[in-house]
């Protein structure tokens, strides 16, 4: 007997397909029934088709949970692969100098930007990051996400690291979705080793890898590698001592300068390349014959106020090969945004993608991008069952009804664990 | 015995100031008070303050409904003073197929884009028009809209626009919103006119403008003047044929061509000329001389993935001291976007505005954009109790938290007509 029914989608979207990031033309395959159905039973997907088919099919007890979605569009839930999830306060009066056009160079070197942002979240306790992050993924939760990456990276110490870490761990017991665990150590140098930069990569590849390894704490190891933070040389050096701990390299590429970092993706191996924006063709070629996927922010070039390359950046990616993925980038500072609605939006909008391609994007090729996409992104038996009902009659009017929260019903792991109030 | 007191509020916005649109420097004073209140009765406000203030002031009773604002924002409903309320159908294909780089202009030689609408309209009931306008309405108010300006224009022949404007007129006894109507005969020439359009225009002066006005069913008479639709010498002839029958002239100004229509709009003392993209500073003067309000809206450029113009429109409308309010131009074709929340954050985004400018161009200058500012946009004693509750600390979150639905509560003439189901 099933626990779950979702019947009678106008568009249930599939996204069925070997089990590996799509490129180019499987981008654009979203693998759509009409009438659709999908069955759930102990957390995991048992049957996907034709409403008819799926009725006759399945048993249906007094227990099962039936959703009719007529009208609706029901697809994968989103997967964010890329957040700044944990951290204290907030940059909104920085926000709105920026937005007034004065840089953010000299913000930072005021003490304010990033550094304002390590100082508050190094303050604030465990419990105080939990609450402010729990809010912040019920949000996400309201706007269809079901996976979500979480990097530390405000701590910039080995103990306020860990306890970022601690605090994500934390939260996947008060919350449905589920939360994938980076360490982003080398996510800018902190002030009291300005000088001494060595001395931090040091500290990073002795201490804070061998210790969230150790504890279990992080999945992934991340670098922001840019001009002004780590170099490519010492990115190269952390991601592979965070190998050497079994963590899998994941790093932020080429956003503001152009310096080698897709390749150094594409030559570690990294689970994903994020941002991007620089990148020339040969990197991104390298990423695509290595199979690294790309995520793309859009929000960030957005909020960024960046002007529009001659090609859209999600555009070359695609035509390059490489399988893309797209995430939010929520952080404090750069890109206070949280809806992966919006980002499918903005990655049609201002990125060149498809709408097709920006849903894929979201949900299978995110699910690649943080390493489970064996077991989230597509409506597949034998995957998790984790679902979202949009209130749209078509995917096309996903960038279409732009800013319009369209979530009706969140399932993740079979169970219902967000319904709309407006049904 | 007051009805309602609002109290508590972390800022209450008052926007108070001498009755006119504001420039300049007043575009930035948005009145804040401290741990605020305002108190309502018979849908006016009788009392604005602070929160131990106005709790002396007034006479609370057992009837007195109390809404705590801690922790939010008050401040005043949004006016909307710019959409395409009224029409069927949607245009979400043709919107994507734009995104991918398709010219409108070959989508609408293949009888496509605005004549799909016209189509559509046409083909519609009133009860079906009345019907999806009434969702858009509802979605309106959710996001914190309490006026809203609702235009004709896909009718194209006299019973269709009367038909239009009918449904208008019926929508008001459906919702709590206040709608204000305007007369667009004159939006473009339709199919069957293509060789006539002299014609044409004689038909929106001879009978559309007097019929609209023997029967009260507008307030204001606009024209799109723009090449390719109409010319700048049948835009002054509409304009003045309908001041004659007492409709205010208003109009689409400047959009993509620059022709003279800001010029025009001072020519005439339109109560508003609205896109204004391609103005030169003379034609900006020159509205800003009269007291012509510009009304920018941020959400058609963003879709039309416009790049970004040395000079932003929005300071360029301040700087030449224009009065700028904002809005959403909701139309199906060109920006299906309703939230004035993210107008506001478009405009401080993209269009150089402060966001203390967005938020007094989308409440007291969109009052004045409508011909209302007397009795709506600012809360001071006397005027209309329409209010909105957003759940943000400071009004400098309004861009920052882009993308999500900040509206907690929703007071329309002292009464609330929403609360968001998450409180």
């Amino acid at each position: 007997m099933i626990d779950l029914l979702i019947r009678h989608a106008e568009e249930l979207l599939t996204l069925v397909g070997p089990v590996r990031p799509r490129v180019r033309a499987e981008l654009d395959e979203l693998g759509i029934i009409q009438d659709g159905a999908v069955a759930a039973q102990d957390g995991q997907i048992v049957a996907v088709g034709s409403t008819s088919e799926i009725e006759h099919a399945v048993e249906i007890g007094p227990a099962t949970e039936i959703i009719n979605a007529h009208g609706c569009v029901v697809l994968p839930g989103f997967v964010d692969p890329h957040t700044h999830l944990v951290f204290a306060g907030d940059r909104a009066e920085e926000f709105n100098r920026r937005l007034q056009g004065e840089p953010y160079l000299a913000i930072l070197q005021a003490g304010g930007g990033i550094l304002e942002t390590v100082r508050a979240t190094r303050a604030a306790s465990e419990a105080e990051l939990q609450h402010k992050a729990q809010i912040d993924l019920q949000a996400m939760l309201r706007h269809g996400t079901t996976t979500v990456e979480a990097k530390s990276g405000y701590g910039l110490a080995v103990e306020d690291e860990l306890k970022l870490l601690r605090v994500v761990q934390q939260l996947q017991s008060t919350t449905p979705l589920e939360i994938v665990s980076t360490l982003l150590g080398a996510h800018t140098l902190p002030l009291e080793y300005r000088d001494r930069r060595e001395a931090y990569v040091d500290l990073v590849i002795e201490q804070m890898i061998p210790r969230a390894a150790e504890a279990g704490l992080a999945t992934f190891c991340d670098v922001f590698c840019e001009q002004g933070t780590f170099t490519l040389e010492e990115t190269r050096r952390i991601l592979r001592a965070g190998q050497a701990h079994g963590l899998q390299p994941k790093l932020h590429a080429d956003q503001i300068t152009a310096n080698g970092g897709a390749q150094l993706a594409a030559e570690v191996r990294a689970i994903s390349a994020d941002h991007l924006d620089q990148s020339d063709d040969a990197g991104l070629r390298e990423l695509a014959q290595v199979g690294v996927v790309g995520v793309l922010l859009p929000g960030a070039t957005f909020f960024l106020g960046h002007g529009a390359p001659p090609t859209p950046l999600g555009r070359r990616l695609v035509d390059a090969g490489v399988a893309v993925a797209v995430a939010s980038d929520y952080n404090p500072g750069t890109c206070p945004l949280l809806s992966m609605q919006l980002v499918i939006g903005l990655a049609a909008i201002r990125e060149g993608l498809t709408t097709a391609q920006a849903i894929s994007a979201a949900t299978i090729n995110a699910g690649h991008a943080v390493g489970r996409g064996s077991r989230i992104g597509s409506l597949e038996v034998g995957k998790q069952a984790d679902m979202v009902v949009l209130a749209i009659p078509s995917h096309l009017h996903l960038p279409y009804r732009f800013g319009l929260n369209m979530v009706r019903d969140v399932i993740k792991r079979g169970r219902r664990v967000h319904k709309s109030g407006k049904g």
